[in-house]
């Protein structure tokens, strides 16, 4: 059958088949050549990813295995430890071996290419409680982006900086995202346009991959049932 | 792991991941709960999905049947025979049997429980060509949809009438349709909530479906790990 995708992640990417999400986007992209399989889990921080993975992913001998992953948390790890939303966080150095962690399960279980696509990153999440205090801010989320980076070069991983790739443009923190944590339409771009430019390079592509049968553009009108005699 | 619906159609279905389309609404709402598994392919009549059925679905014996399939053929078929459009025609008589023969297909492959959720239909087509004459009518469309609702009756599976839905709706060609053919965003929206209302009395919700991890609001603040240990 047609080869998969999996998105895993937090709440970025439990809701990405909104309106405009990204994984949607990514749907509708492959939607003759692959199948976008949505496992986002919000609230989710890397310590609960590793707790709860063998029951995300196909087993290593299902035969089953992914074309690509996409490994998107850091949000909630980068939480302010003695804040409301404390119990979300996530030590720097844990989340940064977690990672490790979690691309190791995929490597042993086959759910992960040596050139796969893997894109964990982190970024900007300041959602304000009732204290008025931030429960994260952007230079937590730049220090746990960084870690990943790292995580993902000693893995040998791709990896999408979209902590800088975000900043770089004037007025992103409106534009990018909703509440200071989540997506907006252009935000969602910005994710979708990464990750398939990332996917490509990795050899996964529309040209790459072939459709799972005729395309209309391939149907002689003048004997049409023709093409389905494979 | 998660329970599947497939969504087999034509283009109505394969577009149905754009921005706001009633797949990508499909897969949204159960995030947590079952994958949507995108099979459309425009320009297909039901003659041409019978011949690639088996490349469709999981073989039988594969144990991976789906909880419920969409079928939405009807818009091709419709299409008026001598025109340019009209080796995509099928006529009326060949259409039922041809549904027949897909219910029966997905029955006897497991692919369909005998409660299970089919949804052809048929509705409004009429994109014109350059001799200004229509490919489709809205009257060869409803001939269509009745022999659909006939063809579903007699297997003895859901349908939903959306030709006859969508006009109720004052102003439904120009608010539900694109082009005549192809849905707008309201036009998804009917088509997502019908879906969703057939799946429901078929047992198939989010009240029925179990979340396939701990939910965010599940998880103990004071030990977050607990729910986790299954």
């Amino acid at each position: 059958m047609r080869p998969k995708i999996y998105l895993f992640g937090d709440s970025i990417t439990e809701e990405s088949f909104s309106p405009g999400g990204w994984g949607s986007s990514l749907s509708h992209h492959f939607a003759r050549t692959a199948d976008v399989m949505l496992r986002g889990y919000s609230g989710y921080n890397t310590r609960w990813a590793l707790k709860v993975k063998e029951r995300v992913f196909p087993a290593a001998e299902s035969g089953d295995a992914p074309v690509a992953v996409t490994v998107f948390f850091g949000a909630n790890d980068a939480a302010v430890p003695d804040r409301c939303s404390g119990f979300q966080h996530v030590p720097l150095d844990e989340y940064k071996q977690n990672l490790h962690d979690i691309v190791a399960f995929l490597k042993r279980t086959g759910n992960l290419r040596s050139d796969g696509s893997s894109q964990p990153y982190s970024k900007d999440p300041y959602i304000n409680n009732l204290s008025g205090l931030p429960e994260r801010t952007n230079e937590s989320a730049g220090r746990y982006a960084k870690q990943c980076l790292a995580a993902a070069a000693e893995c040998g991983v791709p990896v999408i900086d979209l902590w800088t790739k975000m900043q770089q443009s004037p007025g992103w923190q409106k534009a990018y995202l909703r509440d200071g944590l989540h997506l907006t339409g252009d935000g969602n771009k910005v994710v979708f346009e990464e990750v398939i430019g990332q996917l490509q390079e990795g050899g996964i592509s529309l040209e790459t991959l072939p459709a799972d049968l005729p395309l209309w553009a391939e149907i002689d009108p003048n004997d049409p049932l023709k093409c389905f005699e494979k």
